[in-house]
């Protein structure tokens, strides 16, 4: 079942991909085990790809700038793009701001195009595994530029940092003082920081916005050893500004691929996808079936009391899942 | 140890309990053994105590609402006020926005109150768990008022929701229609509004910030069924306003105690926060040493290939660890 799946997503079925990914999102236990075949499967696929982050807070315009710039990747540089839009902050709210596709309209219209907007239900720790799964599966079906858009608020772009190669913070022209306090983890996290909606700052403050973000970033420590995090600027419509901002970005790749730091994230991503469905397995299995959460009901008191320590009730139901 | 440190906490040294919090933040097995001690200690103490959330986006006015609520609290009320900030989302920075003793200098500056700002280091799965036990002893220590302040984004607020009785949400008059997406969810969860800063907007537009939330807010499932959520006011140094919202505050905590809504809360918060602590220690001790790794590294390649499944692997993880 795993296997005919895979060769359908591979085959370019749109529909197979959509449903692999649902797989991987899904926490119905026999979902976990045919999303696990199938991404075992995807790994082994060889896999020229790019995997891009673009974050910034609500309202710096991550959708359009992905519309036109997505859009001129497939029109001009003949990639096939996938947007993968993921907020980890989100799990509460049912409407999701992200992945909106009538926000992306041009990109979504054209061929060798995938939006796949905010999975619903998700699960805060599994989250950067889930998407680094579904980038596995996007890449197998012959996607070679993933585009993760993030709502960009503290951990949310340390998540996307772990699941993709580059990350690109959009900041508005002119973001005020308030936000400083934030800025600075953030911006070095950053591979580069682009000044988006620059059509519609006055020049003034635009200018001023530049030289000020490219003075402290001097002044950061650089998220590439001994290359101050470019900055650079975004209007809709502006296919100059945008071929810049992919110029200056595959000079970083490459030079990240020459020094072998390129290979070496995505080794280290991998190996923390892998641990971390081992813990949610682990913990899957152990605490969340309706016995182990009966018993520690039930263990609660006597550990509230202090008759008992979480160690020995720990003990009981590893004993207890074992036997099960 | 414990036991002698609890004994300090009680007698109202300060000293005593900030080691105790850094105890329950610590991730040290050690710190973890007695930082359980101290909080089945506090769980028996008995408190009549309010737990109250403050929450809003940057720059709404979280820390100046609290100096000067907070001060109220406890130069007209008697209360003693303790301040706990927290943010989920911080985990990457380390300059944090938030427990900015110098913001709170007039709440900093009155007896009978603790103020006790982001903790570093911390780990995002266990937070709301830590947030709750930091809770237990402050109470135990004789502060029978506790705001936690969190930055409002998304997945904070639920975190919020889970660690306090009543959950405040700070808005500016002139929110933006950029922020309405993320609104509707953040709005339920809240069981006050307040429009804060408002002595500097201009009339008019408070008074319609003031309607079309109360507007929408008709129209949103209430937190408390049957009432719809308040919307109040809120000024720097107008004492009027935050009588009326503690009154406000007073009257729905008075309902809730009375229909059993109230201990029903707390009860289901500490049994989360227990089994929190379980799932914690499991990983920590099944999954977090040094063997484990070690061998979830040489098992890697093999789970790669396809020639073995999780599921395999950790179960000769577990048998690893009941050996060890």
């Amino acid at each position: 079942m795993s296997l005919e799946l895979f060769e359908q997503l591979k085959s370019g079925d749109r529909a197979a991909l959509a449903k692999a990914i649902t797989l991987v999102e899904s926490r119905s236990p026999g979902h976990q085990i045919q999303a696990e075949k199938l991404v075992q499967l995807a790994m082994q696929e060889p896999a020229d790809s790019l995997r891009i982050g673009i974050t910034g807070v609500p309202g710096v315009g991550k959708s359009t700038f992905i519309n036109s710039f997505g859009s001129r990747l497939v029109t001009r540089y003949q990639r096939r793009v996938c947007v993968l839009a993921v907020d980890p902050s989100s799990l509460i709210h049912s409407g999701s701001i992200l992945g909106d596709k009538t926000r992306m309209d041009t990109l979504a219209a054209l061929e060798n195009v995938f939006i796949r907007p905010t999975p619903t239900g998700g699960h805060m720790g599994g989250i950067a595994r889930k998407t680094g799964e579904t980038i596995l599966l996007c890449e197998a079906a012959g996607y070679d530029t993933v585009l993760v858009e993030t709502v960009g608020v503290g951990q949310n772009e340390y998540f996307a940092d772990n699941v993709v190669d580059t990350l690109l913070l959009l900041l508005l022209p002119d973001a005020g003082d308030e936000l400083q306090g934030i800025k600075r983890g953030i911006m070095e996290l950053a591979d580069m920081v682009i000044v988006n909606k620059a059509d519609i700052a006055e020049p003034g403050i635009l200018q001023r916005s530049l030289n000020d973000l490219g003075n402290a970033l001097k002044y950061l420590t650089p998220k590439t050893p001994g290359l101050t995090t470019p900055v650079l600027q975004h209007s809709l419509n502006n296919p100059e500004e945008e071929d810049r901002i992919l110029t200056k970005l595959m000079q970083l790749i490459e030079a990240r691929k020459s020094s072998g730091s390129f290979a070496a994230k995505r080794t280290a991503q991998q190996m923390e996808w892998f641990k971390e469905a081992l813990r949610s397995n682990l913990l899957d299995s152990v605490l969340n079936n309706a016995q182990a959460q009966n018993y520690m009901e039930q263990a609660y008191p006597n550990w509230q009391k202090g008759s008992t320590t979480q160690q020995e009730i720990l003990n009981s139901l590893i004993t207890l899942w074992r036997k099960g």
